[in-house]
């Protein structure tokens, strides 16, 4: 975390977690475990971090433009909801993408959290 | 996998495992379950991966010009080797930085799998 000073990537740290209500327009609370700050990916990015549902949360319905945001799962069954607002269960190494300008999200609709990376970078 | 046509990010599909010995010059065989492609990543990147190392074997040291690779644990105790040649005890939430030309290693020197995830993007 930064205190004012410019920033120092030569480091160990833990993770940071951020709780969101309706993350997007979605259902319930969601935590964000953020691995870098969105100043640290410059222009390659802006948010690289775990996500995790648990049983009845999601992340609404959002597009990006002039980037992507891959979807990676590690755990758990996710239903993903893909441009064409085709539903897909997603298990653990699964991999959604998605091209620039559409739009995605993902629900929890199982007993069990789900857990997934989360990269939004930058199409250039 | 490409087939030679042209990449379509529009789909879900599974991870990649691809299984390399002496990674880097580290110990024995080290998997890499590869996201997406270099050619996905375009300029912001060129690696975003989940690795597996089994106790006994390493990645070894090297180093990032123009770029960076931050490693993010996800299970095991793993042994972060930085740029100083200090080691360190890293578990599941760490985040292990390195800044623009710095070296780095890992090692599991444990009894049970170290699982982290390696993104490396460029410094733009």
């Amino acid at each position: 975390m930064r205190h004012g000073g410019p920033i120092r990537i030569f480091m160990i740290r833990k993770e940071v977690c951020k709780e969101t209500e309706g993350l997007m327009g979605g259902k319930g609370v969601v935590r964000v475990y953020h691995i870098l700050e969105k100043e640290e990916l410059g222009k390659a990015g802006r948010l690289y971090g775990r996500v995790v549902l648990e049983p009845g949360t999601s992340i609404g319905w959002h597009r990006h433009k002039g980037e992507t945001e891959p979807y990676y799962i590690l755990k758990g069954e996710g239903t993903f909801v893909d441009n064409d607002g085709s539903k897909t269960i997603v298990t653990p190494g699964d991999v959604c993408l998605i091209e620039d300008g559409q739009y995605h999200s993902i629900e929890n609709n199982s007993n069990e959290p789900v857990e997934f990376m989360a990269l939004v970078y930058n199409l250039i």
